[in-house]
């Protein structure tokens, strides 16, 4: 258990459950989203639903800003400064100095430049990935090794810090997208450490529901989503963290425009921003920037322990039931070495999760078996899980998932 | 002239305009956008406005397919094949099979991965580049060369053809940003094809108003822009158009599971889907991707022969009434040479466009002394753009702009 870790409080009944609500320190979250009546929206870990402010921030992007402002509101509405503005917001929520992150660029497209850039550094010239980390991770880390003619090497989670100790630069999620297994940063840090290794640290799983601290930790390099916990809205843009120190010594295989120190001078030589800045390529996708903003509104009053505490309590419930019908879980019994949410697994996933969609509750499915629920703190709560789980039990036992309507495949889930 | 191209009819006076007006087979586009009262937006080059469409699809977007759709959007609202839709919507207006172009990052990001690609198609392994082109060409290319060892030869303009003719990959725009020259593309792909050299089009500045055709000019890889001509929105994601035969045979460095054949297989081993697709990489931003499906409905009804004329006789009365005051411009005065847009150099230039935004005339200015003037024809008219010429007279004829007031830098313009 990390320092910052609280002790999860798991209620075993709906009274209990029900006692949790009321003295929740984190439930008037709530009142920030707007989500569709009769739904239980147990995906807050695939794509978070608005925020009251994200849908008032994006019209008046669109009346005021784009379409009253037109260019000046690069300016006006200081859109050239929204993705470090984001950046010093996201970095509170994982323990990082507010310069070292911006917002920019898709997950895949970060990997890719923080990996590609750390590759200079480091001592024995090999990219590592895990072959059950996320599959973005995995093809990205295969694709650079490939262009870049340099080995990767595919080891079990298990064989991680053993790698390390040999160098290179390793791709690794935080919380794995399948099992949720919470990785120990600060340990994979001190074997990279000491070989001289780098870790780029795959955030998306974990930022948003998780009490991180980077710095702590002693983590240098980082990627995150914010369209999952962070609710920044459908494809929203991901950030990268890079500690400064660090980010001096790096190059950006991707040297765009808004990475330059001076755009604005339209010079023909390239002359990196200072520190993580550099690693800004393109023009930065404004609308989607300011979903964001309006997502990262409801975090700002929430201290990080309580939504990882109630995260993993609400979890609790759902694996301490799950065990209790004999389902079967890749996800730690031990809720400190968890993220955000529990995968079960069964030969109907698929159908078990459509049923499950019918009667209002969402979770989603990942091939071959796996269900997966995600226990967003912000928007959930404790009743509400208890019930949802209700249902499932209902769904099992009158195994109405068997009706042919549940297999009909839906590309995704 | 290409075989396109529609003579261009310059209009001398106001009532000449006006008859223009009358007359224009697009002049009904106007009132697809919401532009604010009492401007004349002089920057579509820049920024596009919004249309009406642009507008109701992001705020349907929002409120239908985020909030109460939530995760199941990917399915229900065809998220998914959402930068495939809009790159077939795209294909028509640069003369490409609808297949072969798709929606994704930006233009900085995808000319990385384009060139990255190319460079191993190509027999001389170098990067070519002009010393004018617009700087997120110049910097990718450079960086790309710097992060893999490749030579890049910078070039003149007027050296280009030449310096394909022994092989390489050219980062080009097929407009130039500041001149506004266009380039022979049939001439330079004829030279490349002779040495197996590849090349990048960069169509930032002239999609949405030149009648391009890429597949009749031989164009085999391309990347562009969509916030400026095609009004998609600030920061709006860029597209990629690869030619089905060579796409076939190029691999992106970076794999992103979007550009996956099968991406919701979670499999470990990546497989690229097949054509262009596999250039897309993470999950693509849905927001910005429905304001730019919202801002191509403004093109559906139009030949683009006609947008490229209307445009082409805008600059030309700016050109031929700058011309008469004496003012320089490095923009050709043979409007069939030329893109959307006219720049006039000026000792003042920054002051002047400052005092015309002032007067609610909004163009734009490139360091050292350009002023750049676009002339989106979907959303002006021939009477305006004379009458906002009458009042950059006045400026410059009263001199209005030496008030120190307009002398205040801006960091965006």
């Amino acid at each position: 258990m990390s320092p910052l870790s609280r002790p999860i409080a798991t209620p075993t009944s709906l009274s209990e459950a029900e006692r949790c609500d009321s003295a929740d320190p984190i439930g008037h979250a709530r009142r920030g989203f707007a989500l569709p009546d009769g739904i239980v929206y147990l995906d807050g870990h695939s794509l978070g639903p608005p925020t009251h402010s994200a849908r008032a921030k994006l019209q008046d992007a669109a009346d005021n800003g784009w379409a009253n402002g037109l260019i000046r509101s690069w300016n006006d509405a200081s859109w050239i400064d929204l993705p470090h503005r984001l950046g010093a917001r996201l970095a509170r929520l994982i323990g990082a100095p507010p310069q070292d992150v911006i917002v920019t660029d898709s997950v895949s497209v970060n990997i890719f430049k923080l990996a590609a850039a750390a590759l200079d550094l480091s001592p024995n010239r090999r990219l590592i990935v895990e072959d059950d980390d996320f599959p973005t991770d995995q093809y990205v880390a295969a694709s650079l090794g490939a262009f870049t003619h340099t080995p990767l090497i595919r080891v079990r989670a298990d064989e991680t810090e053993a790698a390390l100790r040999n160098g290179g630069v390793l791709i690794k999620s935080a919380v794995n997208y399948r099992t949720c297994a919470v990785a120990d940063m600060r340990a994979l840090e001190h074997a990279a450490a000491a070989s001289g290794a780098l870790i780029v640290w795959d955030l998306s799983h974990a930022v948003g529901v998780l009490a991180l601290d980077l710095t702590a930790a002693g983590a240098r390099l980082a990627v995150g989503c914010t369209y999952k916990y962070l609710n920044g809205g459908p494809g929203a843009p991901a950030f990268i963290y890079a500690q400064s120190a660090l980010a001096q010594r790096l190059r950006t295989p991707i040297a765009g425009w808004f990475g330059h120190a001076a755009p604005f001078d339209f010079s023909s030589d390239y002359a990196p921003a200072p520190g993580v800045a550099q690693f800004a390529a393109g023009t930065p996708s404004i609308l989607s920037c300011v979903a964001l903003e309006g997502a990262l509104d409801a975090f700002d009053a929430l201290d990080m322990r309580d939504v990882e505490a109630k995260a993993r309590a609400l979890g609790q419930i759902w694996l301490n039931r799950a065990a209790a019908l004999g389902l079967a879980s890749p996800s730690s019994a031990n809720a400190h070495a968890r993220g955000g949410h529990i995968s079960l697994t069964h030969a109907h996933g698929y159908e078990i999760v459509q049923a499950l969609i019918a009667r209002g509750i969402i979770g989603d499915f990942r091939s071959p078996d796996t269900m997966r629920f995600g226990f967003s703190p912000l928007f959930l709560s404790y009743a509400e899980v208890w019930r949802a789980f209700d249902t499932l039990a209902e769904i099992l036992e009158s195994q109405t998932y068997l009706d042919p309507a549940f297999a009909v495949k839906q590309r995704v889930t």
